[in-house]
């Protein structure tokens, strides 16, 4: 069992040097991550320049391998051979949750996406840091981490599937347990807010208070709410089903297409 | 109506400019795309540093806006209320189709998440053009565009959902018609290339041939393949409903879960 750890905080995060030390019992482990933070940074594929790549040492003094290239291109290197054939990738320990809408920004997520995408198991783990902890420990959600990645490593996941982990932020003793959920809703809080430089040129930033959700019951942020972990199975189809049957009854064109029929 | 057009090639790319001379008809069109190519960039919130917005002038004469934000953060910019409010985000036309898994990757498509997100309808506009064509003509791509975005004006689209719309690279008359699909599968061939710099430094790039895909009846992939214009309703709720029941049968751990039952 060879594990791949990565994450979007970069390589020198506390959660991804937790995360790497709970999978060694299950394996051998790879840790190939960003050499810089790419939150919100989206599911990127680096095309258009060539990616370096670097060893360096965790904290523990484990080495490791570091690419100025995203958590996703972390993931597409080394399953195109960089490094020896990967059973499993593991993402995380990032410190804020990844509910709902989150999932298609959060690097985290986007990095197990693209494990799916190759083929391969991906779990992206996440933990609800309070707002005001800095230095958050992460011994229990790492736990927590091993376990989901022992199941997974046994049990084997759906084709397509990846694993969208969020764990609140308890004490061992504290968490009522392990459920899955669906992806729930996130409620942005996003404000603009306007500054001038010295020179009064305008600059903006993508502002407001942290993103808040619907703890609806069965949902991912209704789950940690509750005191559970919680465990989203995610797809890569967007296909809006229940959209099709709708779209298809619209008349597209009330003029005969140039050429062609409308087929709806 | 007000329209806001932006892209993931850059706000001076000729698809854009064919968008947004497309869209004049149906409304106020303001354009606001970045100001450079984001291609495969994902989807992007820019919260670690402020964006600049400038103003620049299209080929045509229009005035237009350009930040060095990626297309979903042109999209929050305009949403946040940087200018009046819209009511129909564009994207596009992007100068290589986006099927499959491309969508999370896609700055065009992400662009039109973020729209959904903000509850604001979001068409994303993609054309297959040749690989041996460096100056596509956009002129029927663009007609498309403009006819699927009259059609959503008039019947307005379904909460959470956006349109990939994909568009094959024919003349107008030898469109079959508009086809509503599903997301279909795509073949990636990428492959790792690995050089040295002048100094012998290995750098790597993610290389290999143009993905292609499975064309299946009834997805996006197939149904250009067959001449058709393909709509695909995208919805951002990625849970894969059909292995929640797998999943929840899974024991998830054999001892008592530390201070709490486990709850499939």
């Amino acid at each position: 069992m060879h594990i791949l750890v990565t994450n979007d905080d970069g390589v020198q995060a506390p959660g991804l040097l937790a995360l790497a030390q709970a999978m060694r019992p299950l394996g051998k482990v790879t840790v190939l991550a960003p050499d810089r933070n790419w939150s919100a940074s989206g599911h990127v594929k680096t095309l258009d320049r060539p990616l370096r790549v670097r060893e360096t040492i965790l904290a523990d003094g484990t080495p490791a391998l570091t690419t100025d290239g995203a958590p996703s291109d972390c993931v597409a290197l080394a399953l195109l051979g960089l490094i020896e054939p990967v059973d499993l990738v593991v993402s995380g320990i990032n410190p804020h949750a990844n509910f709902g809408h989150d999932v298609t920004y959060s690097g985290t997520v986007t990095a197990a996406m693209e494990a799916v995408i190759a083929d391969v198991p991906g779990l992206a783990f996440s933990l609800e840091t309070p707002h005001n902890h800095h230095n958050p420990d992460y011994t229990p959600a790492a736990n927590i981490a091993r376990r989901v990645a022992k199941k997974v490593i046994a049990e084997g996941l759906p084709e397509g599937v990846l694993l969208n982990v969020n764990i609140p932020y308890l004490k061992e003793t504290e968490f009522k347990g392990i459920i899955i959920t669906r992806q729930g809703l996130r409620v942005y809080r996003d404000e603009l807010v306007r500054r001038e430089d010295p020179q009064g040129r305008p600059y903006y930033w993508i502002g407001g208070e942290a993103p808040t959700g619907i703890a609806e019951s069965g949902t991912d942020f209704g789950a940690l709410a509750e005191g559970y972990v919680s465990i989203t199975p995610l797809q890569l189809d967007l296909t809006a089903r229940t959209a099709l049957e709708s779209l298809r009854s619209w008349e597209w064109d009330s003029r005969p297409s140039p050429g062609g029929r409308e087929k709806g």
